[in-house]
């Protein structure tokens, strides 16, 4: 199969161009490398050392005898671009990672709203105009967030997938609908992908797009085997306050033996999924695409659900390491219960990855390998919800910064 | 009450700025005549002489005694210069019409639905960001569409004023939320109002931002007092495929002998309100906002529905103009029923407008007296949803066209 990887370079996207080329697919990357430019404007990096783009297709094509094409195009701004490289390339099918995916970074100024919005929603846009334009028929995969529906919404019952069956009163008696789930996003960010799934649902109404959005929840772990297989293949691992993800920040703040930053209470339920899972649910969605005139298919890409505070006690008694309670810079419920359908990934084939102490080693054998690269002056979260909040004083005494 | 009027420079915008300054409030226009521009893309014009928005600000002084500002700006562009004005202007609320707002305009071309969302979806976050990001406490009141909500959706329930209270079944039994009304937009135009319901929601939780939504009906007749006091202060009259609306469409083709296009059965049901209703609405809701930490109030600008090929035939009948039935250009029922809610907007004072032989008369004046200004090549729809739709042929003579 003929598969495009929007995006291709990023955390996500790299593992899964990867697996998605061992698999046997012809894979080409599109990216405009907005990922590796933000570290720039942040001062920061990948706690990884991540090899350039080039060296890492050279690597992959040295280790596994196979090429994967790179296109570095800005899919938000060069539009006509983009029709003439689909026009070449015919995927058959696209997987859609490039969007800015940090909360904190979407809630830290004006500039990083405006560009999230604006970069989010064009490079969606684009890409579904772009595909109705050239009528390429190939079916999109995109990662959307659990975070679209909120947590406690619908009190004790397990998020749906996607849909959500009411009953809506009428004079005539109720009647039962079907519903895309209420958006209820927590940040800028979020916000994004639930615009996404309105621009999706018109596409595939109104010009019989195929689309697939996967509801992914927090990825954590770094390798992925194509990933462990040369050191220039390696994964990015995102550590700082903007990028970092939860349970792979703790392994991390472990390793180095910072404290681990726990926001709030800890009592908010996330769900979560293992790298190795997130690379597979996407082979399984490019495997079985919704028809033209179906609405789009939506799977939530999760295998288990943890409250933030066990997790940090889990990390905290097996190595020793101290927890520090922080401000909460979101605006959210201090606590809620998660329970997530993942019913349709599991009927398609996969087999969850679950929290186990040998891939948490395994992450923190990563962190602690390069733990001589982190900056610890990034750990800490000082992206705010709203102006004025509490933001974290710095945990790292004076003298460790050198 | 000091009010920005973004958008005022426009077919809705200048009637309300005109009111809101008569009515003793310090207005600014902030516009960026995009929708003269589109006018110059298409090679049509307003069926009535608009005046060049200099000379109508001054005509304006001269006929009333009253200032309105200008600062032209591309909201969507020039986020900078947005704060700065903010920030000089202190606004106590502000009007948001900028939006391209024509639903066969956004489905004509892959440029013309990048433009919409583009322009529509920045300016809308621009305002959001730029009012959180100054601190500046305005009341937003912005112009929807009745076309969020879709047509036939619930039965033959009436439309709830943007939420819709449903049952969500739980394990624990049933569960009541009150829901924004789920979204069924029929182009990319709508589809943009219903990314900027999603917007205010979050803004509003987020920020605190009072947001009034407005959606309106189609929006039918030409002048208010105010623009009918000097030649200089006329209304635009689109009469155009793309941007010319029903009514106002039939009642200028009655006025040059054209036939009345008709697309499908006719048997669509739409919401209308008179445009001297529009700029009422709008000045109730600048005078009730929603407080900080209220979720947007959304009313419905809506004074009655009816069905299309009803008011063809009570066209007809008056005028002895013929009806073509030409092909439909947009994905939808070909037919249905709508009543609408408006509950709130009569509670708080609206007295409507409805539809009388006198106030249609007033419009075919208008048209006849213009009607020499008519391009009658342009009179036809010529955008279709999906390429490959039929499309009417043109319904005029070639001697017809000179």
């Amino acid at each position: 199969m003929r598969v495009l990887v929007l995006g291709g370079d990023g955390f996500c996207g790299w593992p899964t161009s990867l697996y998605l080329s061992e698999r046997g697919h012809d894979v080409t990357i599109l990216d405009n490398l907005s990922r590796r430019k933000i570290d720039v404007e942040l001062e920061v990096g990948s706690l990884t050392p991540v090899a350039a783009t080039g060296d890492r297709l050279r690597a992959w094509r040295e280790v596994s005898g196979r090429q994967i094409g790179f296109v570095q195009l800005d899919l938000a701004a060069d539009y006509d671009r983009l029709t003439a490289i689909l026009r070449e390339l015919r995927p058959d099918a696209i997987v859609h990672f490039a969007e800015q995916r940090a909360a904190p970074y979407s809630m830290r100024s004006p500039a990083a709203k405006r560009y999230t919005v604006d970069n989010n929603v064009r490079a969606t846009h684009n890409l579904l105009t772009a595909l109705v334009h050239t009528g390429i028929g190939a079916a999109i995969v995109h990662l959307g967030t659990m975070g679209v529906y909120g947590y406690g919404w619908s009190g004790s019952a397990p998020v749906p997938e996607g849909y959500l069956t009411v009953k809506v009163p009428t004079p005539a008696g109720e009647l039962e609908r079907e519903i895309l789930h209420p958006a209820n996003p927590g940040s800028v960010y979020h916000m994004t992908k639930t615009l996404d799934q309105l621009m999706f649902a018109f596409y595939a109404r109104n010009d019989g797009l195929r689309i697939t959005d996967l509801h992914q929840g927090i990825v954590w772990g770094t390798q992925t085997p194509q990933t462990a297989a040369d050191e220039r293949l390696i994964n990015r691992f995102d550590y700082d306050g903007d990028y970092g993800t939860v349970l792979n920040r703790f392994l991390m703040q472990a390793a180095i033996g910072h404290p681990l930053t726990v926001h709030g209470t800890g009592g908010q339920t996330r769900a979560f999924i293992h790298i190795t899972d997130t690379v597979r649910c996407i082979e399984i969605a490019i495997a079985h695409p919704p028809q033209p005139g179906d609405r789009p298919m939506v799977l939530n890409q999760v295998t288990e659900t943890h409250r933030i505070i066990d997790l940090a006690k889990l990390i905290a008694d097996t190595t020793g390491t101290q927890i520090a309670y922080l401000p909460n810079p979101r605006i959210e419920a201090e606590e809620n219960d998660l329970t997530v359908r993942n019913d349709h990934l599991l009927s398609l084939g996969l087999h969850p990855t679950t929290l186990s102490d040998g891939l948490l080693t395994e992450v923190r054998d990563i962190a602690t390998r390069y733990a001589y690269r982190a900056d610890h002056r990034k750990i800490i979260s000082r992206s705010v919800w709203r102006a004025g909040m509490p933001c974290a004083s710095d945990l790292v005494p004076s003298w460790a910064l050198g």
